[in-house]
């Protein structure tokens, strides 16, 4: 992009008064310059089965074009029409819970024919409506798309059809999901069962994997529909989503990410967090550095928090600090959900810039402030590129693969130990990429590969990250990684299979901590917060140092965390869930040895320091308080220019960081 | 009534052995007047399809005749043979959890014609039996009756019918409902979706309002039968029950009760309650005041535990102090549920007077002790007349908003908050009637509303309540009312909507309160128990006083209690949900300021008094012990005769409570 | 037996690799001596219908004999193959959730007649392949078998006809279930309801015994088919399993054992138990205890954990514990699931002695010792016997009585109380027998009978337990016994009903305790832990001395603990549920009565001693040591010689046991 992207979803077709005008003059005085309109109104676009009224589409292109605001067209796809529930009622999905109802969206089965073919339809009449307004500037594709569940007979029919592709005949399939085991053996392909009655944990997390690449199919044909109409300059994105916890938390289970990016220009994304007092800026940064390595460059924020959920109200502030991290992390769109808030249905409480009342308010107020600094030193901060030196890999089936294995007490699932690692380095102020098991070729682009529970990996995946470290790299892995292979089947190897070497040790038992402590000469946090939590692995070294051993009448002698040289790297292996104080311990001594503690690790949470290289080549660094304290921190970096006070700063000068306060230099040489 | 009824229901059907003429005996002696018969037992009187036998409630009529015992018979629709379900297997309802099987009560479409056909038939039959006996006094139509959550393709049916004529047209019904939101919108009349699996809150709101008319319909449709067949002086009653904790707590969700009494001739219902330590009598008057206020006359408790659960076997005295408090709210009857324990089948531990052993027992001579004081003081205490100077509005709207809405945290629901008025009026000693948004023409009678969270209600009830405090009333409004209108639309003007301006007072943003406390200089309790809980609207003043604010560093300069001089009367409003202590501080200044404050309140609970005037318009006043201490308290009021213990007393005088004691002086001076 | 089996469930279909010839070295080396195999597997015996594939068998088999490892050979029918759920998908069952889905075990309608076709020929097959391998020593019919929840149509059909032979006709039905309740009164067989609606307990409670008669008929089906094909000396077993609660608890609801093993040569078990900190011996106590009594004699343990779940995994010293304990209680086999820990599926994570890496491990090493331990003083130990002078009673139709009507809180179930009373004798090192109500015969062979909560039960099981008293015996009874009839009828005579004389009390009211203490002379605990929980009867004494009585305000005037003299006999109840360390104190008194008190209550829990009287008539005794700490512990018994360290041991000589250490002597004289 040209400039920077600061906007908000916008439904005139919500509203409950005419005030078209009124609304882009005060979007056009908040500094607000895109967009996004279209997605989610399929039955306001199409009205009646084969009849099209696209008038809110088009007032809403011609009053933007009058305020030189762009706009996003959405796809309306991700919510049907009554009249097409009504009409081809196969198309809503039937899911392990049984036959959807129409009222909400993504109750589809996003594989029938019936949807494919209305959705086709109303795609091909909206480009054409939209393709004669030159403020159209790019296409969402339907909106955060999942596999929804659907698991009908037809669904399954396909996944049959997949799994005679993957293993051409029952025989093997029977052997690779080990389906000899409670008389689960396929004597013909008619006779595979409904997955979602099974036990057999191979066969439902491959099942998942299939169910994901319907979503990676489904995107590929909607661009291609839209890809025959866009015009030279217009870009096709979509809006990932992720985990949720009534706010964005981790790696997606129901779409393959990586995968899903492809048929894009760029990626897009949704990214809600806790406010108040509970605003910590991990989740923007977890976001945005996942979404932004999917295609290794900026990525756009599509939906974001104004006032959100009723307890995400923000303290004065908050929506600056929160606008700035998502830039900080290599945004270059910030697109709030949403204008207006609406005034029924559901999501009534999720409230927009404006409240009900429609009238400026303190959020608009900010935002214009906002809208007024992105303006002036949006430019400096477009684009900003990113060579991080560590890296951390997550995984799609090794987050099934917890889900059908789950660690003990069920409670702890793979997004919370990925967020153990990823929250210990963001609170280093430690930045990093995130890495998909189909990234191995980038691998050696870094000094440190971090992975936490790669539990279900084929075996080449396991040799590029034994390779990585004994090439110089390293390698961080946690407890339970390499036990099962790409079809969850537990590997007959020593464990860590495939990695024993490169760590130099092994095990066969583990079990649940109950009264473990670890204990230790290496780490000075030792003394405080040094449980063993969760799952813990037995471990005895072949050839490793032991840095800590558990603290047990009949655990002592087995290792907790270890140290292996191995080639010209190095591997340390963490055989336990282990505290988050006690993680950040185990990463700054792995930071230490690879020399990627620096300079920003002279800050810490709640001083988060964040860095880029502009367009013109200049580093950026954003300094940014997650407190409601006053902190008063040095300046680190080389000398250059405070962007929003519009100061020149010294190395080494104090710089007074307000509650929530940031402060963004761009040093002077490039 | 021209005597007070103390009864029982009775079962002749449910006994393990012949005993009949002993139970008669036994219930006369104990001055059981009255039992209600022939509820619930339909398959009895009607073995077989087209087969009657109602020689159960015959020789029940019979016998009690004979003991001068007056009978109240119950339909016996409300729970269906095991041939009618065999044989119409469309009587069962469907519901949102699906069909529902044969097995319980309660568990027919309400609207079905067969359910209709032969409840008729089983009504007229058992009416033409009854109609000869003289010690038949009145009828009560069916039990407890509700919408059973009836939602099939019959009643969608009707619901479509009910919607044509509510809106005229679908394009007025999506605009009301904001079916824009999620391509809700709807075409036509026959493509109106299934409501629910709708996430459309006003849509599934109007549902809901549906339902519960199908209640008021239901009733009316029975007792147009009934009343063919009823004599001079016999009456028609229904039992109308309220939420349910596992005891009587607020407003029913699946009724209306205002519109269901208005075929009715006397209000009835049931008031079950914790009791032992937990006994405060709050359920007791709360489900008191409410039916009382809807015919605004006395009412019936036709249900009542003698000792119910096995958490509620009443200690010794706790039984009087039941049955006194429900005559001080102004029952004119008081039966309990039921004479015998049943040996079989649901309710094998919801005990009846009788235990098991059909035996004499503690609970029935407790019983007989209160017998025999009602035969001779109950002429003293029938047909009690209130006029309160407070009243409380309620609404069914509302209930049901606040559960398509529900406020943060989703524990704390409509009548909680009910609740927390009424129990803070009511641990004042401050008796009040309860209102619905229909009883706005009673609004002048009153010196103050107390309005807690009316979330939605038409324009014309929230001008009611602004012109009530314009012409001098007080009014009490707690946060979220006003916020929807009937369609449960969120205004867009600005909040608190219609009201503004008798509030002096505005707010668009709210939060939920995460250690947020009230700071005041007006009352008393502020020290402590001074949380702001659940919901917080950060409110600024239009001329109002700020009572209390936010004590929080950034929400410290919005109000939290604020008091507007308007018109002739004042408004007062609260703007989040406080403790019970601080609620009764707030009211507690407003009741000062209207006057009601006076001597009742020199006494608080656990003392509580109620007061009434009898027949002979002579005042009464309760003295109610709700403690297992003994107290001392002086008795407040005009000098006259303590009815229990047939002494005179005299203002000032001291009453010695023992513990759960009662004392009632009815004042010597008309 | 002549010989103490010792092995593991082997499962060569399971294997990932060939490495058949190495387990069997490998077992052998570890002292096993026979494998369990078959079971389970119906899908790799029968791939196809109609084509059999017994070649694991077979080799297993073949390998075996070359070890010298005899075998049990199981019915696969457990598991059903994908080829039979999808060409008979009527063999599913239908349940009170809906239809299963194929893909578990035992989700299939037992009483299938497609399900018993199949079922049979693979029967058949599997038996005319192995009855030529002179190592195959027996069959375990089917596995865990359990009625599943069955309640399809032809299920109910079935129900309706035991119905008529039950009551004859259904008027004498409607009276013994209490019909007339809620208008349930049945007009004609065929409209009796689905009982998985009704909410009449009683119907309920009788279509669950008639669900636990399908599994009794289902296993003489079956054994009477394998019993064609039997020869001499082979036996058949079957696998019981207990309430679960992730591990062995107590009573099973979903069959009647005492029925099931009639058609059994010898009865066999699963026992899965907590490990680590919280290993007690209690689950291994009492499930051997009850297994033991079924045929009183000695009884397999068929499966039991080696390393189990991830949670289990033993600390050194602790399998050998597990294995001793077993054979303490009788048990003539001892089994563990399995011998490697499986790679695939459902139970990946319930390890075998391997682990998945499949070599020789800790595990391994600790159970080899057993085994070589095994082989040199297994004849010693073989065929235990036992003369117990106290037994605890136990009923599956008080077990569904309590679950129809729970005792308040609906925590508290009937295992839990049954497991109050048999950890206490358990705690105190007292042995018992476990009775079911078909063993009224047996009664006089003890001197104590310990009967908790017999809610429900027929008045003759009553009447003898009187009679026991009467005649000399000390009856132990705790609250709710003798309360509903066999159709769970509450009896209307007084209570307890029939023991009154007996017991010489009665009480008609019950409560939940709230904040209520037990005041007592006679027991040394009472300062401690004597709160009265769950459920408290109001008893007053007819005879009865008041041992406890209420410590409460309004309560105090009730018995909590009485004792009776009756007869020759003595009757102690126990009016509420005790804690255990109070009900402890209630047994010890009564052990002091009855004598039993004696010289192994010299020591007490964590030091558990067992007894027996070995196949030379010599007493053995085993001291176990359940605690991580090591223990000096006087030997109580005659001189004799310790097996594992093969010492002699004289009276009064200290026996240090280590952490979680045993020892066991075997007396010089018999």
């Amino acid at each position: 992009m040209d400039r920077f992207l600061f906007g908000a979803a916008y439904y005139d077709e919500y509203m409950p008064v005419e005030r078209l005008e009124e609304d882009m003059r005060l979007m056009r005085e908040a500094g607000i310059n895109v967009i996004r309109i279209a997605e989610s109104t399929w039955a306001t676009q199409e009205p009646v089965s084969g009849e099209f009224d696209f008038s809110h589409v088009e007032r809403v292109l011609e009053a933007a074009g009058r305020y030189d605001i762009s706009v996003i067209v959405g796809t309306p796809t991700y919510a049907i029409p009554p009249w097409l529930a009504s009409q081809n009622p196969e198309i809503l999905a039937v899911t392990e819970r049984g036959k959807e109802k129409y009222g909400a969206r993504q109750n589809m089965d996003i594989t029938s024919p019936a949807y494919r073919y209305y959705a086709e339809r109303i795609i091909r009449k909206l480009m054409e409506c939209v393709q004669r307004y030159s403020n159209v500037i790019g296409f969402q594709l339907d909106n955060e798309t999942k596999h929804y569940h659907t698991s009908g007979p037809n669904v399954q029919r396909l996944f049959v059809r997949y799994l005679k592709k993957t293993f051409g005949d029952v025989e093997e399939m029977n052997r690779e999901f080990g389906f000899s085991y409670w008389s689960n053996r396929v004597d013909a392909w008619e006779n595979v069962p409904d997955p979602t009655g099974s036990i057999n944990g191979s066969f439902r997390a491959e099942f998942e994997k299939f169910r994901r690449q319907l979503v990676t199919e489904f995107l590929e044909w909607q661009s291609g529909i839209v890809r025959e109409y866009i015009r030279q300059g217009q870009f096709i994105t979509h809006n990932l989503d992720f985990e949720w916890r009534n706010y964005t938390y981790g790696v997606q289970a129901e779409a393959d990410h990586k995968k899903a990016v492809q048929c894009l220009d760029i990626a897009g994304c949704d990214i809600y967090h806790l406010t108040q007092s509970k605003l910590t800026g991990k989740e923007i940064a977890f976001g945005g550095d996942l979404v932004r390595s999917l295609k290794r460059r900026s990525y756009f924020v599509l939906e974001t928090q104004a006032q959100g959920h009723v307890n995400w109200t923000p303290y004065d502030g908050q929506l600056r600090l929160h606008a700035f991290s998502h830039i900080a992390s290599g945004a270059a769109a910030l697109m709030y959900w949403h204008w207006h808030s609406i005034h029924n249905s559901f999501e009534t409480y999720w409230k927009g810039i404006l409240s009900h009342d429609l009238k400026p308010n303190r959020i608009y107020r900010e935002i214009s402030g906002i809208g007024a600094d992105m303006a002036r030193i949006g430019p400096s901060l477009i684009n900003l590129k990113k060579k991080n030196r560590a890296a951390l890999l997550v995984s799609n089936e090794s987050l099934t693969g917890l889900r059908e294995f789950p660690l003990p007490g069920g409670e702890t699932t793979y997004n919370d130990v990925v967020r153990r690692y990823y929250d210990a380095l963001y609170e280093l102020n430690v930045e990093c990429d995130i890495l998909f098991p189909e990234d191995a070729e980038y691998f050696e682009q870094y000094e440190l590969l971090v992975v936490p529970v790669l539990y279900s990996a084929p075996t080449k995946l396991l040799t590029a990250l034994s390779d990585f470290a004994e090439r110089g790299g390293h390698l961080v892995a946690a407890f339970r990684s390499g036990f099962a292979n790409e079809f969850l089947t537990v590997r007959h190897e020593g464990q860590p299979a495939v990695l024993q070497k490169c760590l130099g040790i092994r095990y066969d038992e583990f079990t649940q901590p109950d009264d473990v402590w670890l204990a230790d000469q290496v780490y000075a946090a030792a003394a405080k917060e040094c449980s063993a939590t969760v799952f813990m692995e037995l471990v005895e070294t072949e050839g490793a140092d032991v840095l800590a051993h558990y603290d047990h009448p009949f655990w002592g002698r087995y290792a907790a965390v270890t140290e292996h040289a191995f080639g010209k790297g190095m591997a340390t292996y963490v055989a336990c869930l282990t505290t988050p104080a006690y993680t950040k311990e185990i990463l700054k001594r792995v930071l230490e040895q690879t020399g990627i503690w620096g300079i920003e690790q002279q800050a810490a949470f709640p001083v988060i320091i964040r860095n880029g290289v502009n367009e013109t080549g200049r580093k950026v660094h954003f300094y940014l308080n997650y407190s409601e304290k006053e902190i008063r921190q040095p300046y680190l970096h080389g000398d250059g220019k405070e962007l929003l006070k519009e100061e020149s700063v010294k190395n080494g000068q104090t710089l007074v960081l307000e509650a929530w306060g940031i402060r963004i230099v761009v040093e002077s040489e490039a």
